[in-house]
């Protein structure tokens, strides 16, 4: 099969975008749908698959439950809305105990309590994998959603917290390193990360971001949606990024912290873009979380990075692509 | 793993229902969402797994595009409510080819279309199976849902449509006896399900259901669900059931017309409830599909069914469990 890009492309030319009420449809991190009233709601949904997006050896069932809520609900905190509730689609293993489940429900459940959601709906089935699909569903004041459209040369290009850190936990887990000694601490954002829906609300309500994406399939590729969506290019200053500390024993084993920032997925950062003239209204942290400013857009519709040095390179959207 | 519905009750304690502006949650055919304004949004979500649901040798990808969507959609017409937009997430395999992603997109455009829903959003991944959720979102006037809780005592129990010819075609297939010749037309309801949008509309319009559910499970399941939900009883009335005609080779294989009516599921036909003094306001066909009074509304708290011969006995839910 193709790139994800390609099916989506694909998806969008056979169900092309009609709808009364409808503001915005596939290609942003969720539709915005009309209510009628002062409010829209913003729908998003995600699907979370074991052996894909998580190992059911390797993940216990309470982080399973949180994190597949918290990846959906990421999507709510990139329009700067306020999550509402959610729907539940399941498959579950005959093998999957009674106490795997309720401890994957007492993972989800303190995920929704967290985030403000409340379970509207959903349906089970038995399966011969856990596969869960959630659908999220927030609401925003009228026309105040943050799509990735929005984008205009000379905006200052904006990210929260670090880069790359869910890549390294990620990592560690695959090669089976997490369980060593002082390793916990690394694996916390790869396990229970953290969308960003206070700054979302923030940026949203003070009318500061030009356009907005969550960093889940990492710096590059995010950035690549956005450009094409807003049709601009944009530059990256290296030394900028707020990149992952690394220990330098699994530096040493090839973990290097520039291209985990780059191009690591699941750190569900807010990567948004803010007119210069506004940028002096940012502070350094909103919403609990700290803000740096990593580059520009231009109008030239290419990424480019620059290192330390001043060289130039064209950065590559080589992030996660679950069809590669 | 236990009964779906013991799963349900676990989900339902794990995550109590007290949202502002959630008017019917886990538990009915979909929650019902205040807009603030005139109309409320009715959404379900629903999974459709390779395996489980269809199987994709004998499926092909047009009929599991198609019916993905018609079954979910069949949920927004037990509540009476119009079809709005819907959401897709979906795992594909590696293997299946570009003609079957289009074909499998082509038979859900055609059920959208059919069914006057717009793509709003979604995911793709690559996967093992072929695993589909759908998530619809629809509309209706403030207070008009037909829930599955308002069936009274005294209420007649009616059916749109026939009973049982999902359950026949399904059971061709399974056997492989559905390549025969003269076979089409019995499959017909299973490939191709048709949800009773027109009818559902029509109910909630003139307000002449107390409740409703569609028959996704079969008739002894789904109006098993309908009693609890309103606490009270039913007794069925077996001559009345307008079952499946079965050609008499069929039968002499054990496919038994009632048996396939009261157990079999998929029909996606609605199961109402209609105050006795409206009897006479309902027509023999509505919404393009007839309608049969199968039975009433008790307020003993069980299910019975009588034959032709005045015989009784318990109804008991033999219909479809994904956990069974």
């Amino acid at each position: 099969m193709a790139s994800e890009e390609t099916l989506i492309e694909r998806v969008r030319r056979r169900f092309p975008i009609a709808l009364n009420g409808l503001q915005v449809g596939i290609g942003d991190d969720a539709a915005v749908l009309s209510a009628g009233g002062k409010s829209e709601f913003v729908i998003t949904a995600d699907a979370f698959l074991e052996n894909v997006h998580f190992l059911r050896k390797a993940h216990p069932p309470k982080v399973v439950g949180y994190k597949a809520l918290a990846r959906a609900t990421s999507d709510i905190a990139a329009m700067g809305a306020r999550p509402k509730c959610f729907f539940l689609t399941l498959g579950l293993p005959a093998a999957c105990t009674r106490k795997w489940f309720d401890d994957f429900l007492g993972g989800m459940a303190r995920a929704a309590g967290r985030f403000g959601l409340q379970l509207a709906g959903g349906d089970t089935t038995k399966y011969a994998t856990v596969v869960i699909s959630l659908t999220v569903l927030g609401e925003i004041d009228r026309g105040r959603a943050i799509l990735r459209s929005g984008a205009r040369p000379g905006d200052l290009l904006c990210v929260s917290g670090t880069l790359g850190e869910a890549e390294l936990g990620w990592r560690l887990v695959q090669k089976n390193w997490h369980t060593r000694k002082g390793r916990a601490r690394l694996l916390q954002k790869h396990l229970y990360p953290e969308p960003r829906l206070a700054l979302g609300q923030w940026l949203a309500a003070n009318r500061l971001a030009t356009s907005m994406i969550d960093t889940s399939d990492g710096l590059s590729t995010d950035l690549g949606h956005v450009c094409r969506a807003s049709g601009v290019g944009a530059i990256v200053w290296a030394p900028k990024i707020p990149a992952v500390e690394v220990p330098s024993d699994l530096r040493r084993l090839g973990l290097e912290p520039l291209r985990l920032a780059l191009h690591g997925g699941e750190d569900y950062e807010l990567l948004f873009t803010v007119p210069r003239k506004l940028a002096r209204r940012l502070p350094r942290k909103a919403g609990g979380v700290s803000m740096s400013i990593i580059g520009e857009i231009t109008e030239e519709r290419k990424v480019v990075l620059v290192d330390a040095g001043g060289h130039e390179s064209t950065l590559k959207p080589m992030g996660w692509d679950p069809f590669r």
